[in-house]
Protein backbone atom coordinates (compact mmCIF):
# COMPACT_ATOMS: atom_id res chain seq x y z
CA UNK A 1 0.00 0.00 0.00
CA UNK A 2 1.42 3.26 -0.94
CA UNK A 3 1.39 6.75 0.78
CA UNK A 4 -0.59 9.32 -0.15
CA UNK A 5 0.93 12.39 -0.08
CA UNK A 6 -0.78 15.53 -0.42
CA UNK A 7 1.38 18.59 -1.68
CA UNK A 8 0.34 21.98 0.05
CA UNK A 9 0.10 24.47 -2.33
CA UNK A 10 -1.42 28.58 -2.68
CA UNK A 11 -5.00 27.00 -3.73
CA UNK A 12 -5.86 25.18 -0.81
CA UNK A 13 -4.85 28.07 1.37
CA UNK A 14 -7.77 30.53 2.75
CA UNK A 15 -9.91 31.53 5.06
CA UNK A 16 -9.10 29.09 7.96
CA UNK A 17 -12.10 28.98 10.84
CA UNK A 18 -14.75 28.68 8.30
CA UNK A 19 -12.86 25.59 6.70
CA UNK A 20 -12.19 24.26 10.57
CA UNK A 21 -16.28 24.31 11.17
CA UNK A 22 -16.63 22.66 8.03
CA UNK A 23 -14.01 19.99 8.86
CA UNK A 24 -15.61 19.79 12.05
CA UNK A 25 -19.36 19.24 10.73
CA UNK A 26 -17.89 16.75 8.24
CA UNK A 27 -16.14 14.73 10.68
CA UNK A 28 -19.62 14.79 13.36
CA UNK A 29 -21.46 13.75 10.97
CA UNK A 30 -19.24 10.60 10.76
CA UNK A 31 -18.71 10.54 14.37
CA UNK A 32 -15.31 10.57 13.93
CA UNK A 33 -13.71 11.71 17.71
CA UNK A 34 -10.38 13.82 16.33
CA UNK A 35 -7.66 14.76 17.87
CA UNK A 36 -5.10 17.59 16.75
CA UNK A 37 -1.55 16.25 18.42
CA UNK A 38 0.78 19.35 19.32
CA UNK A 39 4.72 19.41 20.71
CA UNK A 40 8.26 20.14 19.36
CA UNK A 41 9.99 18.39 17.05
CA UNK A 42 11.20 14.85 18.78
CA UNK A 43 8.83 15.40 22.25
CA UNK A 44 7.63 12.26 20.87
CA UNK A 45 4.17 12.78 19.23
CA UNK A 46 4.58 9.66 16.41
CA UNK A 47 5.60 7.50 19.29
CA UNK A 48 2.50 7.98 21.01
CA UNK A 49 0.20 7.89 18.50
CA UNK A 50 0.89 4.62 17.64
CA UNK A 51 1.42 3.19 21.57
CA UNK A 52 -2.55 4.11 21.35
CA UNK A 53 -3.33 2.97 18.31
CA UNK A 54 -1.84 -0.61 19.79
CA UNK A 55 -4.14 -0.25 23.08
CA UNK A 56 -7.39 1.23 21.54
CA UNK A 57 -7.02 -0.69 18.23
CA UNK A 58 -9.38 -3.70 19.30
CA UNK A 59 -11.89 -1.17 20.21
CA UNK A 60 -12.38 1.40 17.44
CA UNK A 61 -11.12 1.87 13.80
CA UNK A 62 -8.14 4.59 14.00
CA UNK A 63 -6.91 6.46 11.19
CA UNK A 64 -3.95 9.39 10.77
CA UNK A 65 -3.10 12.68 9.03
CA UNK A 66 0.88 12.96 9.31
CA UNK A 67 1.86 16.68 8.76
CA UNK A 68 5.27 16.97 8.26
CA UNK A 69 7.90 19.99 6.57
CA UNK A 70 9.28 17.33 4.74
CA UNK A 71 9.53 13.22 4.51
CA UNK A 72 7.04 10.71 4.84
CA UNK A 73 8.79 8.56 7.52
CA UNK A 74 6.26 9.15 10.10
CA UNK A 75 3.71 7.94 8.45
CA UNK A 76 5.50 5.13 7.02
CA UNK A 77 6.22 4.21 10.61
CA UNK A 78 2.18 4.53 11.54
CA UNK A 79 1.53 1.83 7.93
CA UNK A 80 3.49 -0.23 10.03
CA UNK A 81 0.55 -0.83 12.56
CA UNK A 82 -2.06 -1.35 10.09
CA UNK A 83 -3.75 2.09 10.09
CA UNK A 84 -4.79 4.22 7.19
CA UNK A 85 -2.63 7.34 6.83
CA UNK A 86 -2.35 10.33 4.67
CA UNK A 87 0.96 12.41 4.39
CA UNK A 88 0.81 16.18 4.39
CA UNK A 89 3.72 18.35 3.46
CA UNK A 90 3.41 21.46 3.94
CA UNK A 91 6.45 22.10 1.58
CA UNK A 92 8.36 24.56 4.29
CA UNK A 93 5.49 25.71 6.28
CA UNK A 94 5.20 25.49 9.73
CA UNK A 95 2.23 24.11 10.67
CA UNK A 96 -1.32 22.66 9.32
CA UNK A 97 -4.54 24.91 8.52
CA UNK A 98 -8.14 23.69 8.11
CA UNK A 99 -7.85 23.77 4.28
CA UNK A 100 -5.03 21.00 4.02
CA UNK A 101 -7.52 18.69 6.06
CA UNK A 102 -9.78 18.56 2.99
CA UNK A 103 -8.18 16.69 0.61
CA UNK A 104 -6.69 14.69 3.34
CA UNK A 105 -10.20 13.93 5.06
CA UNK A 106 -10.99 12.91 0.90
CA UNK A 107 -8.26 9.87 0.91
CA UNK A 108 -9.81 8.51 4.41
CA UNK A 109 -12.45 6.36 4.80
CA UNK A 110 -14.46 8.22 6.97
CA UNK A 111 -17.17 6.07 7.84
CA UNK A 112 -14.72 3.40 8.97
CA UNK A 113 -12.82 5.61 11.79
CA UNK A 114 -13.89 6.07 15.02
CA UNK A 115 -10.62 8.03 15.98
CA UNK A 116 -8.60 10.44 14.03
CA UNK A 117 -5.49 11.54 15.31
CA UNK A 118 -3.42 15.03 13.29
CA UNK A 119 -0.46 14.87 13.60
CA UNK A 120 0.67 18.64 13.21
CA UNK A 121 4.36 20.16 12.51
CA UNK A 122 6.78 19.60 15.18
CA UNK A 123 6.49 23.65 16.41
CA UNK A 124 5.33 25.11 19.63
CA UNK A 125 3.97 28.24 17.97
CA UNK A 126 2.72 28.79 14.51
CA UNK A 127 0.09 25.47 14.58
CA UNK A 128 -1.54 27.17 18.01
CA UNK A 129 -3.38 29.51 15.64
CA UNK A 130 -5.01 27.38 13.01
CA UNK A 131 -8.00 25.02 14.62
CA UNK A 132 -8.55 22.01 12.11
CA UNK A 133 -11.39 20.93 12.62
CA UNK A 134 -10.68 19.28 16.27
CA UNK A 135 -12.88 17.78 18.99
CA UNK A 136 -9.82 17.89 21.29
CA UNK A 137 -5.55 19.19 21.13
CA UNK A 138 -3.18 17.36 23.01
CA UNK A 139 -0.19 19.13 23.89
CA UNK A 140 3.38 16.70 24.37
CA UNK A 141 6.01 18.09 26.20
CA UNK A 142 8.88 16.40 27.20
CA UNK A 143 11.01 16.54 29.94
CA UNK A 144 14.75 17.30 28.36
CA UNK A 145 13.00 20.27 26.73
CA UNK A 146 13.02 21.50 30.49
CA UNK A 147 10.46 22.33 32.99
CA UNK A 148 10.47 26.49 31.85
CA UNK A 149 8.62 25.72 28.43
CA UNK A 150 4.91 26.66 29.76
CA UNK A 151 6.76 30.32 30.20
CA UNK A 152 8.15 30.68 26.96
CA UNK A 153 5.32 29.18 24.74
CA UNK A 154 2.51 30.34 26.72
CA UNK A 155 0.02 30.36 24.37
CA UNK A 156 0.23 26.75 23.55
CA UNK A 157 -0.31 25.65 27.12
CA UNK A 158 -2.99 28.08 27.62
CA UNK A 159 -5.13 26.97 24.67
CA UNK A 160 -4.40 23.07 25.11
CA UNK A 161 -6.04 21.37 28.21
CA UNK A 162 -4.96 17.65 27.91
CA UNK A 163 -1.21 18.08 28.12
CA UNK A 164 0.79 14.97 27.66
CA UNK A 165 4.16 15.01 29.44
CA UNK A 166 6.34 12.73 27.73
CA UNK A 167 10.29 11.14 28.66
CA UNK A 168 9.41 10.43 32.38
CA UNK A 169 11.81 7.57 32.38
CA UNK A 170 14.68 10.51 31.70
CA UNK A 171 13.97 12.76 34.64
CA UNK A 172 16.77 11.00 36.79
CA UNK A 173 19.19 12.02 34.68
CA UNK A 174 17.90 15.97 34.21
CA UNK A 175 17.10 18.95 36.06
CA UNK A 176 13.69 18.58 35.43
CA UNK A 177 11.45 19.61 38.22
CA UNK A 178 7.60 18.52 37.67
CA UNK A 179 6.01 20.27 40.41
CA UNK A 180 7.79 23.51 38.93
CA UNK A 181 6.38 22.26 35.29
CA UNK A 182 2.84 21.76 37.09
CA UNK A 183 2.94 25.28 38.87
CA UNK A 184 3.44 27.25 36.27
CA UNK A 185 1.15 25.11 33.78
CA UNK A 186 -1.88 25.77 36.09
CA UNK A 187 -1.42 29.50 36.59
CA UNK A 188 -1.78 30.07 32.73
CA UNK A 189 -4.05 27.07 32.06
CA UNK A 190 -6.33 26.32 35.58
CA UNK A 191 -8.22 23.58 33.61
CA UNK A 192 -4.96 22.09 32.28
CA UNK A 193 -4.98 18.20 32.98
CA UNK A 194 -1.55 16.77 32.90
CA UNK A 195 -0.65 12.94 32.25
CA UNK A 196 3.10 11.92 33.01
CA UNK A 197 4.40 9.41 31.62
CA UNK A 198 7.10 7.21 29.50
CA UNK A 199 6.19 6.75 25.71
CA UNK A 200 9.54 4.25 25.91
CA UNK A 201 8.16 2.29 28.66
CA UNK A 202 4.59 2.75 28.61
CA UNK A 203 4.50 3.75 32.52
CA UNK A 204 1.60 5.83 33.24
CA UNK A 205 -0.20 5.80 30.01
CA UNK A 206 -2.75 4.19 30.83
CA UNK A 207 -4.44 7.19 32.27
CA UNK A 208 -4.59 9.14 29.80
CA UNK A 209 -6.02 6.11 27.45
CA UNK A 210 -8.72 6.04 29.54
CA UNK A 211 -9.74 9.52 29.01
CA UNK A 212 -9.44 8.68 25.09
CA UNK A 213 -11.46 6.01 25.40
CA UNK A 214 -13.98 7.44 26.96
CA UNK A 215 -14.08 10.38 24.77
CA UNK A 216 -14.11 8.45 21.53
CA UNK A 217 -16.73 6.08 22.66
CA UNK A 218 -19.14 8.97 23.87
CA UNK A 219 -18.75 10.28 20.31
CA UNK A 220 -19.06 6.97 18.70
CA UNK A 221 -22.23 6.41 20.68
CA UNK A 222 -23.87 9.71 20.35
CA UNK B 1 20.55 46.37 36.53
CA UNK B 2 17.04 46.15 34.63
CA UNK B 3 16.38 43.93 31.61
CA UNK B 4 15.67 46.04 28.35
CA UNK B 5 12.66 44.15 26.25
CA UNK B 6 11.82 45.42 22.89
CA UNK B 7 8.61 44.83 22.06
CA UNK B 8 8.07 44.07 18.35
CA UNK B 9 5.37 45.47 16.48
CA UNK B 10 4.75 46.03 12.98
CA UNK B 11 6.18 49.41 12.01
CA UNK B 12 9.81 47.77 13.00
CA UNK B 13 8.69 45.00 10.66
CA UNK B 14 9.42 45.21 6.92
CA UNK B 15 12.15 44.23 3.90
CA UNK B 16 14.58 41.44 5.69
CA UNK B 17 17.40 40.68 3.53
CA UNK B 18 18.76 44.44 3.06
CA UNK B 19 18.16 45.44 6.85
CA UNK B 20 20.56 42.21 7.61
CA UNK B 21 22.49 43.70 5.05
CA UNK B 22 22.92 46.91 6.89
CA UNK B 23 22.94 45.08 10.21
CA UNK B 24 25.72 43.29 8.80
CA UNK B 25 27.75 45.81 7.93
CA UNK B 26 27.20 47.62 11.36
CA UNK B 27 28.83 44.52 12.84
CA UNK B 28 31.54 44.31 10.84
CA UNK B 29 32.79 48.24 11.07
CA UNK B 30 32.66 47.42 15.03
CA UNK B 31 33.94 44.13 14.53
CA UNK B 32 31.53 41.82 16.25
CA UNK B 33 31.92 38.56 15.56
CA UNK B 34 27.95 37.46 15.64
CA UNK B 35 26.46 34.03 15.93
CA UNK B 36 22.89 33.97 15.27
CA UNK B 37 21.54 30.37 17.14
CA UNK B 38 19.11 28.37 16.23
CA UNK B 39 17.29 25.32 17.94
CA UNK B 40 13.93 23.49 18.65
CA UNK B 41 12.34 24.56 22.39
CA UNK B 42 14.43 22.81 25.02
CA UNK B 43 17.88 21.62 22.91
CA UNK B 44 19.87 23.93 25.18
CA UNK B 45 20.29 27.26 23.59
CA UNK B 46 20.33 29.58 26.39
CA UNK B 47 23.01 26.94 28.92
CA UNK B 48 24.93 26.55 25.65
CA UNK B 49 25.80 30.38 25.33
CA UNK B 50 26.40 30.76 29.10
CA UNK B 51 28.90 28.03 29.05
CA UNK B 52 30.94 29.38 26.22
CA UNK B 53 30.78 32.68 27.74
CA UNK B 54 31.97 31.30 31.23
CA UNK B 55 35.18 29.82 29.10
CA UNK B 56 35.76 32.68 27.07
CA UNK B 57 34.89 35.79 28.90
CA UNK B 58 38.46 36.33 30.07
CA UNK B 59 39.20 36.38 25.91
CA UNK B 60 37.01 38.43 24.82
CA UNK B 61 33.78 41.19 25.73
CA UNK B 62 30.84 39.15 25.17
CA UNK B 63 27.07 40.25 24.71
CA UNK B 64 24.25 38.44 24.07
CA UNK B 65 20.31 39.32 22.28
CA UNK B 66 17.72 36.81 23.25
CA UNK B 67 14.86 36.42 21.32
CA UNK B 68 11.59 34.94 22.94
CA UNK B 69 7.75 34.40 22.20
CA UNK B 70 7.50 35.78 25.82
CA UNK B 71 9.00 36.37 28.92
CA UNK B 72 12.70 37.22 29.85
CA UNK B 73 14.16 34.46 31.87
CA UNK B 74 16.48 33.57 29.45
CA UNK B 75 17.50 37.02 28.89
CA UNK B 76 17.84 36.91 33.19
CA UNK B 77 20.21 33.39 33.08
CA UNK B 78 22.43 36.03 30.80
CA UNK B 79 22.39 38.61 33.24
CA UNK B 80 23.55 36.26 36.44
CA UNK B 81 27.08 35.42 34.34
CA UNK B 82 27.03 39.80 33.88
CA UNK B 83 26.89 39.79 30.34
CA UNK B 84 25.18 42.86 28.64
CA UNK B 85 21.94 41.44 26.91
CA UNK B 86 19.02 42.68 25.68
CA UNK B 87 15.38 40.48 25.08
CA UNK B 88 13.16 40.72 22.39
CA UNK B 89 9.99 39.55 22.82
CA UNK B 90 8.01 39.05 19.46
CA UNK B 91 4.62 38.77 21.04
CA UNK B 92 3.90 35.44 19.68
CA UNK B 93 6.06 35.57 16.30
CA UNK B 94 7.59 32.16 15.49
CA UNK B 95 11.41 33.96 14.63
CA UNK B 96 13.77 37.27 14.80
CA UNK B 97 13.92 39.24 11.66
CA UNK B 98 16.80 41.74 10.58
CA UNK B 99 14.81 45.11 11.63
CA UNK B 100 14.14 43.72 15.40
CA UNK B 101 18.10 43.55 15.60
CA UNK B 102 18.17 47.27 15.30
CA UNK B 103 16.91 48.71 18.31
CA UNK B 104 18.69 45.48 20.07
CA UNK B 105 21.75 46.71 18.82
CA UNK B 106 21.13 50.03 20.17
CA UNK B 107 20.98 48.92 23.23
CA UNK B 108 23.93 47.12 23.11
CA UNK B 109 27.92 48.59 24.02
CA UNK B 110 28.89 47.59 20.08
CA UNK B 111 32.44 49.49 20.52
CA UNK B 112 32.92 47.03 23.50
CA UNK B 113 31.62 43.45 22.01
CA UNK B 114 33.82 41.30 20.14
CA UNK B 115 31.41 38.45 20.16
CA UNK B 116 27.68 38.59 19.98
CA UNK B 117 25.08 35.34 20.30
CA UNK B 118 21.90 36.21 18.80
CA UNK B 119 19.66 33.50 20.87
CA UNK B 120 16.68 33.34 17.91
CA UNK B 121 13.25 31.65 19.24
CA UNK B 122 12.99 28.09 19.60
CA UNK B 123 11.86 26.90 16.52
CA UNK B 124 13.38 24.18 13.60
CA UNK B 125 11.31 25.84 10.40
CA UNK B 126 10.72 29.57 10.14
CA UNK B 127 13.40 30.89 12.19
CA UNK B 128 15.71 29.28 8.76
CA UNK B 129 14.33 32.20 6.10
CA UNK B 130 15.68 35.56 8.01
CA UNK B 131 18.51 36.34 8.28
CA UNK B 132 19.88 38.85 11.06
CA UNK B 133 23.36 39.77 9.66
CA UNK B 134 25.17 37.19 11.43
CA UNK B 135 28.43 35.86 10.20
CA UNK B 136 27.61 32.53 11.04
CA UNK B 137 24.84 30.38 12.28
CA UNK B 138 24.80 27.27 14.47
CA UNK B 139 22.45 25.01 15.18
CA UNK B 140 21.62 23.15 18.40
CA UNK B 141 19.96 19.92 17.53
CA UNK B 142 20.09 17.01 20.74
CA UNK B 143 19.39 13.97 21.59
CA UNK B 144 16.31 13.26 22.60
CA UNK B 145 14.87 14.87 19.67
CA UNK B 146 15.60 11.42 17.87
CA UNK B 147 18.32 10.87 14.99
CA UNK B 148 15.40 11.62 12.42
CA UNK B 149 15.29 15.22 12.50
CA UNK B 150 17.38 16.34 9.30
CA UNK B 151 14.82 14.45 7.41
CA UNK B 152 12.19 16.05 8.64
CA UNK B 153 13.35 19.82 9.10
CA UNK B 154 16.05 19.68 6.56
CA UNK B 155 16.09 23.60 5.62
CA UNK B 156 17.08 23.96 8.92
CA UNK B 157 20.27 21.23 8.34
CA UNK B 158 21.24 22.30 4.73
CA UNK B 159 21.26 26.02 5.52
CA UNK B 160 23.91 25.86 8.72
CA UNK B 161 27.28 24.60 8.51
CA UNK B 162 28.43 23.90 11.97
CA UNK B 163 26.08 21.74 14.11
CA UNK B 164 26.14 21.14 18.09
CA UNK B 165 24.92 18.11 18.79
CA UNK B 166 23.72 18.25 22.78
CA UNK B 167 22.80 15.94 25.63
CA UNK B 168 25.05 13.43 24.26
CA UNK B 169 25.26 12.61 28.37
CA UNK B 170 21.86 10.83 27.59
CA UNK B 171 22.44 9.16 24.90
CA UNK B 172 22.48 5.67 26.91
CA UNK B 173 18.82 6.29 27.68
CA UNK B 174 18.20 6.65 24.28
CA UNK B 175 17.75 5.14 20.94
CA UNK B 176 19.78 8.14 19.36
CA UNK B 177 22.11 6.65 16.35
CA UNK B 178 24.86 9.41 15.83
CA UNK B 179 26.32 7.41 12.98
CA UNK B 180 22.60 7.73 11.46
CA UNK B 181 22.10 11.03 12.47
CA UNK B 182 25.63 12.32 10.96
CA UNK B 183 24.79 10.25 8.06
CA UNK B 184 21.69 11.81 7.24
CA UNK B 185 23.11 15.38 8.00
CA UNK B 186 25.82 14.60 5.43
CA UNK B 187 23.77 13.79 2.75
CA UNK B 188 21.59 17.25 2.98
CA UNK B 189 24.88 19.56 3.81
CA UNK B 190 28.47 17.60 2.94
CA UNK B 191 30.09 20.66 4.34
CA UNK B 192 28.08 20.26 7.96
CA UNK B 193 30.52 20.15 10.72
CA UNK B 194 28.80 17.98 13.62
CA UNK B 195 30.10 18.86 17.14
CA UNK B 196 28.79 16.17 19.84
CA UNK B 197 28.81 17.23 23.23
CA UNK B 198 26.88 17.43 26.30
CA UNK B 199 26.52 21.15 27.82
CA UNK B 200 25.37 19.40 31.18
CA UNK B 201 28.91 18.21 32.08
CA UNK B 202 30.52 20.35 29.49
CA UNK B 203 32.20 17.31 27.83
CA UNK B 204 33.01 17.80 23.87
CA UNK B 205 32.43 21.45 23.74
CA UNK B 206 35.94 22.65 23.99
CA UNK B 207 36.46 21.56 19.94
CA UNK B 208 33.57 23.82 19.09
CA UNK B 209 34.89 26.31 21.35
CA UNK B 210 38.38 26.25 19.97
CA UNK B 211 36.58 26.70 16.20
CA UNK B 212 34.49 29.33 18.37
CA UNK B 213 37.69 31.41 19.72
CA UNK B 214 39.83 31.29 16.41
CA UNK B 215 36.59 33.07 14.15
CA UNK B 216 36.16 35.22 16.78
CA UNK B 217 39.71 36.32 17.32
CA UNK B 218 40.27 36.11 13.34
CA UNK B 219 37.63 38.87 12.55
CA UNK B 220 38.66 40.94 16.08
CA UNK B 221 42.48 41.50 14.24
CA UNK B 222 41.07 41.89 10.36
Amino acid sequence: MSIKVIKVNEEILGANENQAELNKRRLDEKKVFTVNVLASPGAGKTSTIIRAINALKKKFHIGVIEGDVSSSIDAARIQTVGMPVVQINTAGGCHLDANMMVPALDNLPLDDIDLLFIENVGNLICPNAFKLGEDTRILIASTPEGDDKPYKYPAMFTDTDIILLNKMDLQPYLDFNFDAFQKVVLEINPDAVIYPYSCKTGEGIDAWLEWLEAAVSAKKNS
